[in-house]
This record gives C-alpha cells, sequence and structure tokens, in this order.
C-alpha cells in the first residue's frame, strides 16, 4: 500500500459508519464553548488592533508566561524567554530537526515512536535507530548499547527523540527511576534529548511524573502542546530549549512563518486566564480513563489471543496480534467491516511492525469503542481461519505509511 | 552590524516615540472589530468541535472555495483541489523551496527581492541570482540574459521568485505587456515561476492586472495571502499550485504542523461569507493611497537629493539616497532621531543595496509619515554634510539582515 491509498483508505474510514480507532483527534463535546466563544469575542472587540495583527516570532510574551505555569505541573522551572511558541508541537519537532539534522545523521527513538516525527526525520533525511521500549518506558541499557555502537561506528547522533508520557503509540511510561538513568546516558554520549510530551498531564492516576526537562536543563529540550489538554483547532504548541538553541528556533520559525497566529495566541491566552483549565485537564483525564476501561475491557472480552498494553494515560492501547497475521494487511478487510486502526508499521522507520496495530480511544464513546473492538475482533477471526489454512495471511509486501496525516496526530 | 543588533535597534524603534517607515503591518483600526469579534463567537458556539479540532492538512474545503472568489479578481481560474491553505504565505515559501531546492540551486530573483523570501531561500542554501527590475517590474531581456548565462555555466535554476504587483520593496509593477513575455522566457528555459502576490488588491488606480497565474496554469505557483487585505493575525495564506507539486506541498505542510488551524480558517471563511469584504478592500486602497500621497508629498519637499518609486499600490516606496550616503550605517543615528527604515541591503542576497532604503506608509498615519520623513531629512543632512567634508559617511562594512523579522513582512 503506498500512502496514497492508505490516504484514501483513511478517507474511507471518517464516514460516519465507520468507528475509528485510528485517529489522535482529542474528543472536544465536553468544552465550553459558549465561553470559549464569548472569549473570543472579547479578546477581538477589546485586542483586535493586536490579535489580528503580526506579532512576536517568538511568541506573546504572557502567553509565554501562562505557559511556565502549565509546566509547573510537571516541575518544570523556567524563563518566559526560554519559550518558543509554534504552530502546533509539530512545528517545533520539524524546526528542531531543521537546526540539528544534516542527511545521514542518526535520531535515536523508541521502537515503536510517533509517526509524525518519523515523517519529519525522514523529510530531513535522518536515519532513524529504533531502542525498544517496554512496560517502564525506553529501556537505559538498550540505548547505552546502541549509543555504545553508534560511537564505535563513528556515527554521528544528533538526539534522542522520546515521547516519555503516556507513548504515542505504545502507551506506557518512562518511570521515575529510569528518568536520571536515560538522562545520564545521553550526556555522557553527549546526545541532546527532545522530549516530546503532549499526554502528560492526562495520567489517570496520581500526579504526573516530573519532566525530562525539569531535571536537566540544559541537555533537553522539551515539547509541550495545548492540542491534547484544551484544543487543536488553534495549533499552538511550545518549545522549551537551552539559550543558544532557543534563539536559533525562533530565527527558524520566523524564516518558516514569520511569527505564531497572535488571534490564536490570545485566545489561548484568554482561556488561562479566565477558565478553569486545571479543572477542565481534570475532566478530560476522567473522559479518557472511562474510555480506556471501555477498550482494555471490549480487548480483553473478544481479543483473547492477542496482547496490548493497560495505558495509565493518554490515547493509545498498542496492540499485539495473533501470531501470523499482519496490520497493514488486514486493514482494508478492518475498514470494509466498519472499524479503523493504524497498523504498527507507520511507528517504525525500518519496516517493522506488521504484528502491532495504534488502538486509539480517545475520540469514540465508550460504546463505539466496545463496537469497534467487537467488528475488529469478527475480522481478526477470519484472518487468523486464514493463517491456520495456509500458514499466513495475505499480505501486501507494501511500504509504511510516509506522512504523518492529521488523522494520524 | 549583526543581525542581533538589528534586532535590538528595531526593538527601539517600535517604542512610540519613533516613527517607523519600516514595519509592514498593515493598519488594522478601520476593521468593524465588533463584527469580527461576533463572528469569531458565532464561529465557536455553533461550529466549535470542528474549529478548535485538527482539520484538513490541505485547509478548509469551503475556505479553498472562497479563496477562488478573491482569486478570480486577478483572472484567476482554479478548483478547490488546486489551493493549499497556510500558515501565513510565509509557510507556502518556506515550502515551495524545501521541495525544490538543494543546496547550491539557483533561486532567480528580483534585485531588490522581499527579505523574507532571501532568508528561506538562504535556509535552504539556495544561490540567489538577482536580475534587475525598472518601472514596469522584472527586465524581460535581462532574464533572458540572466538564465542564458545560467545555462551557460551548468547552473541549475529551479524558480524564478517574483512579487509582480506593488513590489516589496521597490514599490512598482509588472507591466501587462510584460506579464506573457516574462512567461514565455521562463517557460523557454524550463523555470517555474513562483508568483509571490500580497498586494495584488490594494491598487490604487483602476483594476488589478491579471496575475502570472492566470496566463499559466502549468508552469507557475502562485502564493496569495489574507494578512494585507483582511488581517495577518490569524496567519493565513495558500499556495495554488499544478496537481504534482499540490500533492507534495500538501505532504510537506503535514510533516511541518499538520495542518493549518481551523479556528483561523473558519474566522476567515466567516468573513468572507457575511461582511462586505470588497467594500473592506476598497476602504484599506483609499486608505493606503491617502498614505502614498503624504509619503511621497513630504519626500518632494524634504528631500530634493534622492529619488524614489511611486508606487501605484501596496505599501513601500524604495529611496535612493544622495550620492555617497550608506542607509545601514545611517540607521542607528535615525533611530537616535526617532525614525526607522529598513536598509536596501536586506533586499539583496549579495550585500547591495546600501545606497537604498525602504519607506513604507502603510502603518502610520498622513501626519506621523510627514513628521517621519522630516526626521529622516534631518538625519540625511546631516550625513551629507559630513560626506562634502570627508567624502563618504561613516559607514561599519557589516553583514546583510540575516532574517525576515515579523517587523519586516
Amino acid at each position: 500500500m503506498r500512502a496514497s491509498e492508505i490516504r484514501a483508505l483513511f478517507a474511507v474510514a471518517s464516514r460516519p459508519e465507520v468507528v475509528s480507532l485510528a485517529g489522535g483527534m482529542p474528543y472536544l463535546e465536553g468544552l465550553p464553548l459558549d465561553v470559549i466563544g464569548e472569549m473570543a469575542q472579547r479578546v477581538i472587540a477589546t485586542r483586535g488592533t493586536t490579535a489580528l495583527q503580526y506579532g512576536s516570532g517568538q511568541g506573546d510574551e504572557t502567553l509565554r508566561e501562562q505557559i511556565l505555569e502549565v509546566m509547573r505541573l510537571e516541575r518544570i522551572e523556567a524563563h518566559p524567554d526560554d519559550v518558543v511558541v509554534t504552530t502546533g508541537s509539530q512545528q517545533a519537532l520539524d524546526l528542531v530537526t531543521r537546526l540539528f539534522i544534516n542527511p545521514g545523521d542518526v535520531v535515536v527513538a523508541e521502537a515503536p515512536s510517533y509517526v509524525g516525527a518519523l515523517g519529519v526525520f525522514r523529510a530531513y533525511q535522518a536515519d532513524v535507530v529504533h531502542v525498544p521500549l517496554d512496560q517502564d518506558g525506553l529501556v537505559p541499557e538498550a540505548l547505552e548499547d546502541a549509543l555504545t555502537a553508534l560511537a564505535r561506528e563513528g556515527r554521528r547522533v544528533k538526539f534522542l527523540y522520546t515521547v516519555p508520557n503516556f507513548h504515542n503509540p505504545a502507551g506506557v511510561s518512562l518511570s521515575a527511576a529510569r528518568r536520571p538513568q536515560i538522562l545520564e546516558i545521553a550526556r555522557r554520549h553527549g546526545v541532546l534529548v527532545l522530549e516530546d510530551n503532549p499526554y502528560g498531564l492526562l495520567g489517570f492516576e496520581g500526579e504526573p511524573l516530573p519532566a525530562l526537562r525539569s531535571l536537566d536543563e540544559d541537555g533537553v529540550i522539551y515539547l509541550g502542546s495545548f492540542s491534547k489538554t484544551f484544543a487543536p483547532g488553534y495549533r499552538v504548541g511550545w518549545a522549551v530549549a537551552p539559550h543558544a538553541i532557543r534563539e536559533k528556533l525562533v530565527l527558524a520559525s520566523e524564516s518558516a512563518i514569520l511569527c505564531p497566529s497572535n488571534a490564536s495566541q490570545l485566545a489561548i491566552s484568554a482561556y488561562l486566564a479566565t477558565c478553569d483549565w486545571r479543572g477542565q485537564i481534570k475532566a478530560f483525564r476522567e473522559l479518557y480513563r472511562e474510555r480506556r476501561d471501555a477498550m482494555v475491557g471490549a480487548l480483553a472480552e473478544h481479543l483473547p489471543r492477542a496482547t496490548w498494553t493497560v495505558p495509565d494515560g493518554g490515547f493509545y492501547t498498542w496492540v499485539r496480534l495473533p501470531e501470523g497475521l499482519d496490520a497493514k494487511a488486514m486493514l482494508p478487510r478492518a475498514v470494509t467491516a466498519r472499524v479503523a486502526y493504524v497498523p504498527g508499521t507507520a511507528f517504525y522507520a525500518d519496516g517493522q511492525g506488521s504484528d502491532h496495530m495504534r488502538l486509539s480511544f480517545c475520540f469514540p464513546t465508550p460504546e463505539r469503542i466496545r463496537e469497534g473492538v467487537r467488528r475488529l475482533a469478527g475480522v481478526i477471526s477470519s484472518e487468523s481461519e486464514l493463517v491456520d489454512l495456509f500458514g499466513v495471511a495475505p499480505g501486501d509486501g507494501g511500504t509504511s505509511i510516509e506522512s504523518p496525516s492529521p488523522d494520524l496526530a
């Protein structure tokens, strides 16, 4: 399957009769739309000549101060000058990669890793070296071995890309114990850490873990986003970076877009100033926990021969299919059966992952999630019969997904 | 002067006591902010789960249809599928350059050319070859000669970058007679044309000239923007490109930002659907014509030894200083005298332009424009005395402006 075919498939999958367990779209119906609408009105009526004008390339200063408040929940201490506001954290990912990567440079990333990051690394011709994760996130010993081997080969490793919390797609988190270990290994090998953290505040139990950036100011570039804790439609994310890198990020961002949207920034700034954003995040956590429960409950009921991660937060579970099944080859049949997912191959730079799929529980209601898993179970059951008969299900030997469509965010 | 010093200088220049003839910020006080605020409220209250959600990487389909209406004023006929919505047209410029340029490839551009475009070309390590313009825009014979010489040298020319209407910074427009000639020359040399047209609808007399894209569908990538005809704060621009290029632009944009802001797109879409946007453009035209008149009137009165272009639209006039003056060296003294401009060197890739300055008449009131020119005349007069005494004014031999700060848009 080529990228264009996968796109066509996702176009079908966006029809209302299909249960999509594919997308990373947050569920927005719980937001106080009336209040947000009135705020938007007030921002333009009272500060319109600022909201509708060009702004600072680095981002609105008040918003950058408010971002510090948000990050304090994960124990990050920073200065407003350290923050660069971007068009979603995807743009920050693009800018960091643009700054650091020359063709052939190595990026180390978890196996599996976020499809949108892999797309950016590919666009700048980085070589991605995957390092395994387990239930406690990235495995320190495996990272040590990989960096040592790369050093021995004389390969130039520019950064470690990691999603420490409620990993996309794996659903696991880097344990508190491993955080300083990972940082120590990276520091010793002279490798910068790119910490991508859209889901950190969406944990289902207990307090957020301290961000890697809270443990290491100089060796970490941190990426944050309002897309999952508030709303993606404004396209507002940010980077926190050591001084010299931050200056270059601002220049690169000005070259790419001149400045982030003042209208978006001022709307978010007003939301943070006047709404109970902490209460909204709590509401989202409860909503997504209920959906996670629906997802893992349905998996246990309907997919006895598969295994999956049980995430403590975020949007995704990572499912290993019964022996012999190929998630990508099976996708057209799943869509025909009115259920969609993202095949595991999307999350590797090297064609691995055909035995996995990412299921997201963020957008559909619990009932639709259960219905989706039931449909999926039917498809898997038919596929398994074919495997039992012929030893292997008909695959297509195609390429992996080539682009981070917004459907896959 | 280094980029950081110029930034510091522009920070001073943004103080209220300084008359800034430097920026390209549109004048927004004439916009019906109450109406726009209410529209923003309505969009979120009634379509909030769309406005605040991820959207299509290519852009909202309704907005793309409305963009066709806008472009019809310059005789462009296209299909909504041909349009890619971007985070300002600056992002489109970045994406096109990213797609086409390998280090060392040649971009042909007017002499002078838009500082933000030169920043992008530099970021991708293009070699910019400047071709002269005159009162009627880019000179066809000079383009023919340049492309012939480059072909003879075996240099790979990827595209011609041109601002055909109310040129930034030169203030001139490509004449109707030259438009087909330029296209014919580009076609014959196999060079794509990148038509950047933020100001085309802001002409002070008569009807808009037909866009280059209206004369050649296959050889032109067209860039449009709402930043000057409505408001830059939403960061909404667009590209129209031949099919194969358009598909690649969408993939590149998804890699860079996932998707443009739905909140911004739906706000602009509502504005186009419910407000008299043609009337607003007419009001802007009259406003800017009055300011242009104030600018050229003051120049004639106070700067008898300089020469300048008299623009028929847009935001800028291009001033040639009296013999021996250096616009960049003079800038700190001008800012001290509470007037700011952009030195001509910013608009060349090769260090030319120290004898020119760009003056913008878009943002300050006519009275402030006249005051600014008076102050400028004082500075020029003191500099000229130094030249008369010593033969040359004290310069600094510094580099040109390295980045397209939003101040210079």
